[in-house]
């Protein structure tokens, strides 16, 4: 048996797995986080200690760490150069980490782990090309070319999210107006969810939420799911913006397959197949150069620690 | 002195120039050619014929020929997926121009021969990482990672054009509403231009359009120099479009240079200097990952020649 460390770190906390042969997670410890350099390193050193111990390993039995956090790394320097999620600034993370963990450590984007993992075991197993957005507070992407990340030309490319979908339009979190990010995120279908509740007082998506006393990502696609005819035209609109967005992305990287993570993967088919349904309409010469598979992403958390794990394979 | 042949196809004229050391263009035919492969093979035919003629040399003193077309290339078979333009569709073409002019012809997509170009010789000169993006009746794009064009998974990818940049607006002529070419073409601009004519008969544009019979990409701009109101509003509004879907190619490319090419591009600082100033807000993260710097392709029509002349030096 070969050991390998992933490790996922979010803005909220850190997800660490050994990873074992057929890509079988060993053990699991996820620790607390909170903002700032000291307090992310000392949560990491936890956070390892704590799934080596379970798995009754220690650091030199590890053949590879990897690190996924959301941020743009320096290729060249292997520095985290912007994290807003962990308030860091140019901070050479993986060189601190090794040092501390005593094991070295190999950093990259947490959404390039997440596409690594699905492609290594996940829902684009044995793929080559892969486009993989998560939609949750943001959209993060993912892309593999020739079982290789895309990072663009100075490896800080990439960043899905944050290309025009419909560009002057809805403020983004980044500051610019009208990112896909903005029309096609969870956060966005809260948005919109709100205000077809605003207009629609008659919609059973205003029982749901005086029910749940707030509104989720989930709200319009259950009460869709019930046949509430705000709820349908609300997740129709939305699924419009993703298969948009999508369509735009397939245009450029010509994936064989595009996976969907995220909580509202969860959705299944209910949200697949309406966007498989209208992708067509959004990819260039589509019926010249064709459409790839469109799938939901399989692995959830796992897919993070998976890539971390294995992020030397595929970059 | 070596000897390369560079074919670049249009809908219109074939131009086809024989490409000697420094990249120096020694000899140069433009031919018509009118749609359908046999008007097309009969056209290059003539134009190589010609191009060999005029710098004294016959077949098999090249040492490469290479063919840039608008369409789609499968970089398997190298047949010719699609070209609009053309009118053709799964032609190899390629293979039956080697056996016509007893050259071995590689062919590729116009756009992408046209960055090459720029980068060997021109604007980019000794660029790694490159966007161009032409502007002319629609918008084409070709661009380098690493000195090597980047096609996507299945090698149709990469086109530019064809991504959202208002997604649901205006109509494009690939029939999806909202891209990027819709907005930032010379097509578009002069759809702009006639609005504005529309609402500000005052404006010195309809001065001009009377003056030249029509309006053209060029009408705004002329009148935006010499201060006209509403020709300052439609240009800064033009490049703002621009700016807006480069910025979106930026965050996902991450080049170190951006080229516009196209009769548009003749406008120089006055059409550089505001996307220059406009682009940062349009970039992801733009203090921390970077703007590339922004310039003029300078080839003209020889980008085109000398990219298909070194096609097989970056793909």
């Amino acid at each position: 048996m070969s050991y390998r460390l992933g490790i996922d770190l979010g803005g909220m906390s850190v997800k660490t797995g050994i990873v074992g042969d057929g890509y079988s997670i060993l053990s699991f410890s996820q620790d607390p986080v909170s903002m700032g350099l000291d307090s992310v390193v000392r949560s990491i050193k936890t956070s390892v200690r704590n799934a080596l111990g379970k798995a009754g390993l220690k650091a030199s039995d590890i053949e590879f760490c990897g690190l996924g956090a959301p941020g743009f790394f320096n290729p060249v320097s292997g520095n985290l150069v912007f994290s807003a999620n962990l308030g860091l600034r140019e901070v050479p993370l993986s060189r601190i980490l090794s040092k501390e963990i005593m094991i070295p450590v190999k950093a990259g984007n947490d959404a390039n782990c997440a596409v690594i993992g699905e492609t290594l075991n996940g829902g684009a197993r044995g793929r080559k090309d892969v486009v993989m957005i998560t939609i949750g507070t943001g959209i993060g992407g993912g892309i593999l070319l020739n079982r290789q990340l895309f990072t663009g030309g100075n490896g800080m490319g990439g960043e899905v999210g944050h290309t025009p979908l419909i560009s002057g339009g809805e403020k983004c979190s980044c500051g610019i107006r009208g990112c896909f990010e903005a029309y096609a995120s969870a956060t966005a279908l809260i948005r919109q969810t709100e205000k077809a509740i605003a207009e629609h007082p008659e919609s059973l998506m205003c029982k749901w939420k005086e029910e749940h006393g707030r509104v989720s990502g989930r709200t319009s696609f259950e009460c869709a799911r019930i046949g509430d005819e705000t709820a349908l035209k609300v997740v129709d609109c939305f699924e419009e913006y993703v298969a948009a967005g999508l369509g735009g992305l397939i245009t450029l990287f010509k994936p064989e397959i595009c996976l969907i993570g995220g909580g509202i993967s969860a959705q299944g088919e209910f949200l697949l197949n309406p966007i498989r349904e209208k992708i067509g309409k959004y990819i260039f010469a589509c019926s010249e150069t064709g459409a790839p598979e469109i799938q939901a992403a399989v692995l959830g958390n796992d897919a993070g620690i998976i890539g971390a794990a294995f992020l030397d394979s595929m970059s």
